[in-house]
């Protein structure tokens, strides 16, 4: 299996959506395929509406780089070796929320949050990370 | 309340992925809020991509024309009266499967449903519809 | 003066806006300058939001082909001369409710309004276009 | 009620108007409503073109961040935890002049203003705000 099944995406989003009741930062939660495709996708009640658009990024923007949007971040400030980078592939995310879902060590589709601050996207996308391999 | 909730966007997308199974056919189902914005997604095993961003669009068309998307249909062929409309707003749906979501007599969002025939992406919205009335 | 100020294009709109009052239409009314960019706009109560867009556009078409939009319709039929032009210049509206504004035989603006039939888009366009004269 | 209605957007329009006026600073003001879509505008005569997009994309950047765009400043300068948001959404403005409306504790809308300098913006913004109260 290359592509994560729906029913597996709806595990990482119903682990991540725990996660965001629990530290009580509603979120808006994407999970894509290898190839960065949509295939499930949950805005929580009261989770700002820009981050449909942030966290579906994040997701295909790990897909894209084959890496976390956190590790992007130094990559692009003004004066390093990727500055601009954002602005590339149609839109790429810098911060972090988005990481990838693997399965052994192949890569099956990736999750990306948004809506509350960095560290809480993270710990987030985190907890949907785990499911997948509970 | 206006806005559709992410646990009722969820009972709709369950109820239409049940009938998508019942059918055979599987399925890209999108729910929005009253504004357009997407709340809650599921592309099952199977679905198109293509239909991630015509089911999503499907659901926002309702909401900006306030018509299932079925509707538009005899309207914009080459000499009808809104010819070309669907390239304005943003790209809109003019063939069925989008749906509005109502409480009473006030829209709270709408569904969209793409992947199969025009037939079948209408009965798996009505299902979807359904869902929110029980 | 070539460009419509805001007080004339105000008058514009509460004209139409009445005339959609008179006809029980809720309407979506924006006037633009000789150049089609936004003076003034109005959406009243229960239009449709796609014709946000819709009304913008019909306004700028009659500034960027210098003609009611109206007048489009015959000439983008399939076989026809200009089939295909609604999708240049950033998107052309080519059904009616675009209209141009003129001071003498001076084009200063133009308003475009949607959300009903063309029929009555074309009625409260044309109320629009009156209220300049008077 | 969840959105603004036009009779209330039409006066939030008239006192960032006045309050311009005021400042002698020529301004474009957009309302939206609490899904982001347009509902007034107005462009004072000489203020600038650019800023009839600036400005709507203000209210709707308020909207979908549920902030007043001079909170986001900070948030996306380079090394700051959201360097790079502003591309994305559709394009987000970071500066101020992008403030809520809100009815007791429920956002109804959003407001935007752009042509002046960002203090002025924002004073002219608050007017509007203050509007809504009286």
């Amino acid at each position: 299996m290359t592509a994560i099944t729906l029913s597996a995406a709806a595990k990482v989003v119903e682990a991540a959506t725990a996660k965001a009741t629990e530290i009580g930062q509603p979120m808006n939660i994407a999970v894509v395929d290898d190839g960065g495709h949509l295939v499930a996708f949950a805005r929580m009640d009261g989770a700002i509406k820009a981050s449909i658009d942030i966290s579906t990024k994040k997701a295909r923007t790990s897909i894209l780089m084959n890496a976390p949007t956190a590790a992007l971040m130094p990559l692009v400030q003004p004066g390093a070796e990727l500055y601009g980078l954002e602005q590339l592939s149609g839109g790429l995310v810098i911060f972090g929320g988005g990481m990838l879902l693997t399965e052994g060590d192949v890569v099956i589709g990736a999750i990306g949050v948004s809506a509350g601050s960095v560290e809480q996207d993270i710990s987030v996308a985190e907890a949907g990370v785990a499911a997948l391999g509970s």
